[in-house]
C-alpha cells in the first residue's frame, strides 16, 4: 500500500544511520520508490567498505533499482534521500530520470554538521573550468568530436 | 615511460569509439593515469550494456582505478576524458581527488553534436532546487540532521 513521503524518507534516514554504524561509509541513505508505492531499491553510503568514491547512497540505490528493473531509467519513481544529493548524485538522478526527489537535511547541513564537501563541489561545478581549484585543461577538441559525430551518424542506437 | 597528455587523451578518445561500436553505451572514454605515467584504469560508457545510468566512462574508470588501488582516492593521478565530464562525473572526480583533469570535446559539443543532456544538467544543478525542472522538495530536516550529528560525534571514523 502506498505510504506518504515521510514514511519513505524516514526509511532513508534509518538506512543512513544503520550503514554508518556498520562502518560501511558516511551517514547517508536513499530509497527508490515506484509510482505504486513499492520500494524498488534501498541504498546507504558504501564508500569505505568498497573503496569506491562513487558509492554514495543515491548512486547505490539507483544502480540497484536499475539492475532490478533491467532498465537505465526510473520512470515514475521517487527518490528519497536522507540528505540533499551532492552534484554527483544529483547528476545520477537526472540521468536516471525519476519523477521526483525528496530530501531531508541540506548540502549545508552536510558541510556544517559533518564536514562533507557537498557545498564546496556545488560551488566548483558552477565555475568555468579554468577557475576551479581542480587543475583542468582542454585540448584535442577536434579529435574529441569524432566519437560524438560517429554517434550522431549511427542509424540504430538507443538514446539514454 | 611517462607520455605527454595528448597520448593519454587519444587513448580515451579511442576507448570512446570502441565502446560505442561494441554497443556498450555512448561515445565516451576515460583513462586514469598515475603520477609515474602508468595507466591505472580505463573506462568507456557502459550505460546500455549494464542498464546502469551511472556507468559513464569516468565513473567506470574511477571505480576500476579505486578497486585496483584499494583506496577511495586517486592521489596524484590525472583523469583524461574524451569529453568534458557531466556533473555526475565531475562530482565523482572531486570525490576521488585526482591531481588534474584533461578533456577534449566540451559539454556543448556533447549536446550540440550528439544530443546528450550534459549542458542541461549543468544548468539545472546551478539552480535553487525549487526552480529545477525535476520536482524536488525538502522535509523532515530535523530528523535528517540526526545521522550527520552521529557522524560528527563518532570518535573513530575515516574521512573521505
Amino acid at each position: 500500500m502506498k505510504k506518504d513521503d515521510a514514511h519513505y524518507l524516514r526509511m532513508a534516514i534509518q538506512l543512513a544511520e544503520e550503514g554508518m554504524k556498520r562502518g560501511e561509509g558516511g551517514p547517508f541513505g536513499a530509497v527508490v520508490v515506484d509510482a505504486a508505492g513499492e520500494v524498488v531499491a534501498k541504498g546507504n553510503n558504501r564508500v569505505l567498505c568498497t573503496s569506491d568514491p562513487t558509492a554514495h547512497a543515491e548512486v547505490v540505490a539507483i544502480r540497484r533499482a536499475c539492475e532490478k528493473l533491467q532498465h537505465f531509467q526510473l520512470e515514475g519513481c521517487t527518490i528519497y534521500a536522507s540528505c540533499e544529493p551532492c552534484p554527483m548524485c544529483l547528476g545520477a538522478i537526472y540521468w536516471a530520470r525519476p519523477a521526483r526527489l525528496v530530501f531531508a537535511a541540506s548540502r549545508h547541513d552536510a558541510a556544517d554538521v559533518a564536514g562533507f564537501d557537498d557545498a564546496f563541489i556545488y560551488q566548483e561545478i558552477a565555475l568555468p573550468f579554468a577557475e576551479r581549484q581542480l587543475p583542468t585543461s582542454q585540448m584535442l577538441r577536434e579529435e574529441g568530436l569524432r566519437p560524438l559525430q560517429l554517434w550522431r551518424d549511427m542509424e540504430e542506437k538507443t538514446a539514454y
